[in-house]
């Protein structure tokens, strides 16, 4: 039953997952965390159409192929921890249910009454428990071009950058859900010319660009994972801006690496989009420069063709502009070969655990994927269409990116993620 | 009632707990998880001489002055997050209950013997759900020894290492209690001369003799916390054994830190000694060399005076070596202060947060924390008892760090945090 092999329901009853540019049609099917009008207890649910399938109402009523009170939960971990037949076996489920052609919900008014939920009228909350959050830096281009701006333009690249997918320990416990206010932070900074550091407000607050993997199943403490199991460890993914202080960055991050300058928050989209979604959108990653080490080798495409658009909406009510268009494709590193190399050394990944990209910069400029890129250190500010200016962000910006990948004639969109800065806090106080 | 003052009782009825060199006297109260024989879900008791006394039990005959159910739970993290006041309250009637002329406990002998579990019929869980784990680099004569390693001895500290408590963050999934094998990590490594990295279990494994803080309420995000604010967030500490691989840090650490090269492992002791038990051994930080900017000028003692002990048990049963004597009063920085900066920027901290203090390495070689710089970076290997040699660890090896503060007639004792190397995983399999 659980490996049943189906051909994928192509339309679905419910009428507003048809529209070939909306991001939920049935070939979708994320999964997301919601409340009704921000009431009560967030409950998992399926994005579908304009609407919102509750899988708890579905549990209750028997319809569901997976074990009991996985959805009586707030968060995904549970029905994450399950494993890929679990998934599977729901998406078919799933699938099926909404199915244009299946009349056990379609035709059950008071049942489907319940089991829907206007979008519009729901609050939507952080999808999964984040168990750990990892940051890569896994896009050739952005590497490159911090390389040539901070370090040496002749040897931009570090030298192991080519042979390890970078990764660094992020902060779980302030990773938000897209529609949280960013305070801008404080902490110390220090220009070249000054004698000693102060104490205030980041002058260069940006964002990134970046997708999340979702880990949904783990291994064991000391035991290493191969890049099939790792891939098979995937439950899905999410938009990521890993928001970030350069000035705060530039004075902190050596020798250890980024802390305060990325602790402050990470936004990601609230809709987990499943790997098996994204199946039929994998691509191979870049053409290898240098062999990998055996471990990282490529066994197939595990990289994805997402688009992805980020917009600046300015401060005052301004016309929101398009900065930068990019795409998951051109991460030199899949998120299989980050997880891979991520318990390489014996380490534990649980449920939950996500996994950012790394700024995803494309080959030109208009595909760059942060502003401090965009801008090149400042020094070429971009031009709003209302006249006005951006080097970083100010506060009253809004930053949103949105993602999907293009099928034939429907989207498999990501929702959005998206964050407005708020002021710091008053040094006075 | 929860601030009534009181006198500490001096003396206990568990008549273990006397013995003036042991490490758990009336005057510690540490707590821990425990279960009877490694059967059943953990529970939460605390260590008296060689008794643990089940809280558990102690709440359920209402003898408690805590919530119902805080102890019906396998980690410290709901106690904690009640806060100092709770804190106080608890340990006060613990203190009267164990009080030697308190009959109520010493005389009921069928409850006495239903809360009271022989140490030794133990076994010890990770007392806490680590939420985060951060670790800082606070002593100073560490990162001169390893800047001058590594750098340049002329210019061995980093420009913002005394102006800022700098850390970054740690993976909370792999810190393990006492006790727990290590299993040498695998990764990847290239020496100076080679052409390319090779991938396979590391040659310079070492540990690292650190002071872990934990944090017991947490703050909202977005809102920093001062220095008093951050001192009476800490419930206690713990000694902590921050396992690293040189060779793999070597060859990942730049641009964005350590990331696999420690991420296999971290040791933490199985009683976390608290903030109010310790408080009688309260010391100024160091001398400041240059003036800290006003977030993080200290407000007061906040400091420790904790020896600690470090012991090498070589592979096959030689006789085991004191390698290093070092104590927490050395570290630049206090664990208030570095709280305080973790928080600077907004960041969210949680009920389970561990902070590692970095390597403590005191002023001469025999009080250096990590063999790193007990053996000059392998070219001054140490030499054992029986004859034999070591740079850094070994399979077999195993590696203990003991702790104490030497109160009047007694000791405040964190137990031991030790770990036996095991093998790496067969790169064939």
């Amino acid at each position: 039953m659980l490996n049943e092999t189906h051909a994928p329901a192509l339309k679905s009853w419910v009428e507003s997952a048809s529209d070939p540019e909306g991001f939920f049609p049935i070939q979708n099917l994320p999964y997301g965390a919601f409340s009704r009008g921000g009431r009560g207890k967030p409950r998992i649910g399926v994005a579908i159409g304009d609407q919102i399938l509750d899988l708890g109402v579905l549990e209750e009523a028997g319809l569901l192929p997976t074990p009991q009170t996985l959805f009586d939960v707030p968060v995904l971990n549970p029905f994450m921890a399950c494993g890929k037949e679990v998934w599977h076996a729901l998406r078919h489920a799933l699938s099926s249910l909404l199915s244009a052609d299946n009349p056990r919900l379609r035709d059950d008014a008071a049942l489907r009454d319940r089991a829907l939920v206007a979008m519009a009228e729901a609050t939507l909350h952080l999808p999964f428990d984040v168990a750990g959050y990892t940051d890569f830096y896994a896009s050739r281009q952005h590497a490159f071009n911090v390389g040539s701006m901070f370090r040496d333009p002749a040897n931009a690249l570090p030298p192991n950058w080519l042979h390890i997918p970078i990764g660094y320990n992020g902060r779980a416990s302030t990773v938000v859900v897209s529609g949280t206010d960013v305070r801008r932070p404080l902490g110390q900074t220090k220009e070249g010319e000054e004698a000693s550091p102060r104490f205030g407000p980041c002058e260069r607050l940006d964002f990134e660009l970046e997708f999340g993997a979702v880990v949904g199943t783990g291994n064991a403490l000391g035991e290493p994972v191969s890049l099939d199991q790792a891939d098979a460890m995937l439950f899905g993914f999410v938009l990521l801006n890993d928001w970030s202080a350069r000035d705060i960055q530039k004075w902190e991050y050596q020798p250890l690496g980024p802390f305060q300058s990325k602790v402050f928050a990470t936004t990601i989209s609230p809709w987990v989009v499943t790997s098996e979604a994204l199946a039929p959108y994998r691509v191979a990653t870049p053409e290898r420069e240098v062999d990998l080490l055996p471990y990282l080798r490529d066994t197939g495409p595990m990289n994805y063709d997402v688009s992805l658009d980020v917009t600046l909406s300015p401060a005052g009510g301004g016309q929101a502009m398009l900065i930068s268009r990019s795409n998951t494709k051109h991460l030199y590193y899949s998120a299989a070969q980050q997880l891979t190399h991520h318990t390489a050394c014996g380490c534990r990944m649980e449920p939950g655990d996500l996994l950012g990209s790394g700024t995803i910069s494309g080959p030109d400029r208009s595909s760059f994927g942060s502003l401090l890129e965009l801008s090149w250190g400042g020094k070429e500010p971009l031009t709003l269409p209302d006249g006005g200016t951006r080097s970083f962000l100010e506060d009253g910006d809004r930053l949103t990116i949105a993602g999907w990948a293009q099928g034939d004639g429907h989207r498999i969109g990501f929702g959005e993620c998206a964050g407005t800065v708020l002021p710091s806090v008053d040094l006075a106080t």
